[in-house]
């Protein structure tokens, strides 16, 4: 059995994660929006690298898709939403394509797409979550965390997570492989403990949502179980 | 008093380091093999990105130029040293320049080379290079660690380092402002406690160089303060 973390994806080489289940992680906000957007009945989410992208595929898949996403966290002009999970109510979304364009979490997810699996983890959905990685480890053997970090740096938030999700995962098991990047965001999952609110607080991230006034979505981000759903992206579509 | 910790390279955007005092830290082996060499008394050391780079300098610089590096870990075909600490011996390197050419440790350097001070930092020189860090954060309040990696991923080692350092200078302070990488460096830190080799032998870096016949150099890598030396680089030149 082997756990590998990227703790952001530059480190991500061509190809190299060919075959290999992957649970990408953007806690601040991109799964976290994901995950409350899929719970609302949305019909598919398409994530994609940049605005120009999106307002594209908009085009593209015509009628009545929904353009959400941010840059620098604010809601991007002309866009219907912003990147907020507090958005994502089923009045907006339910049955309804929304086209997503963040910074981080989006184009994380489109370098994983040419994955054997691709899902979205957060706090909100990560019992769910878990228990879907225990059966890809049990069949697959090896999994890969991708945190979606900031603009190529490191961020806390996601790294806590990947640690959660590996204590979890390796908790009944005894011979685990650990690459660096897991022994590291077990250190930082063990470091701070179980309170999820108390490390998203911490992070750059969080201070940049409270500093725009979209510091509620913190809080919905740290609260762990909030939606039974595992989001999968499959053929550019999360669903 | 801010630290800051980029757990590699990659998230450095270009002029982010302008204006700032950084150390770089690649334990396994750049910035140990450099220490090494300046404790031996080399006239100085020439960091350069690419193999090729390497030979064009030393055209450049003719003579009694030595030229060292490796690439996955190995010695570069017709070059005269590796990247290994052991080889940096004063009957080899004193009062000679060196040009260094390796994957990730002098890269890192030749990244870093527009900041205001760049220091090379390990844990053969660490009392040394923490006396000088105290300075320079009671001069300029702001310190950067860089940490080298392992192409464009994380490597546990260097991260640890960087921990050790940043629990040494915030040691005596009250209030630090520490970057999410800082914190998670002193994750990784406090984690596996003081025993340097503990953590070095660990990591996937060591793993390699074991299995290459080279695990002595974790050895000496895992020698903390066996130098007394500041590498500093300077228009190119590390003396």
């Amino acid at each position: 059995m082997k756990l590998e973390v990227y703790l952001t994806p530059e480190g991500l080489a061509p190809g190299s994660l060919r075959g290999l289940p992957v649970i990408v992680i953007d806690i601040l906000r991109t799964t976290t929006t994901i995950a409350a957007a899929i719970a609302a009945g949305v019909r598919g989410i398409y994530p994609v690298a940049s605005t120009d992208e999106a307002l594209r595929l908009k085009r593209d898949l015509g009628g009545d898709t929904v353009l959400a996403g941010e840059r620098r966290g604010l809601p991007v002009p002309g866009f219907d939403l912003g990147n907020s999970p507090r958005e994502m109510t089923p009045e907006r979304v339910r049955e309804r394509r929304v086209v997503l364009a963040t910074t981080n979490g989006t184009p994380a997810l489109v370098r994983a797409a040419g994955a054997r699996r691709v899902l979205a983890g957060a706090a909100v959905n990560f019992d769910a979550v878990a228990a879907e990685a225990r059966t890809i480890l049990a069949e697959h053997g090896r999994l890969v965390f991708v945190c979606a970090g900031r603009e190529g740096r490191f961020a806390m938030e996601d790294a806590y997570a990947a640690g959660r999700f590996v204590v979890a995962l390796k908790h009944r098991r005894r011979s685990f492989e650990l690459d660096d990047g897991a022994q590291a965001a077990i250190a930082v999952a063990e470091r701070w403990g179980k309170d999820w609110l108390a490390v998203l607080e911490r992070s750059a991230a969080a201070l940049m949502l409270t500093a725009l006034g979209l510091g509620d979505d913190v809080a919905v981000a740290g609260s762990q179980n909030l939606y039974d759903v595992v989001p999968q992206l499959s053929d550019g579509v999360v669903q």
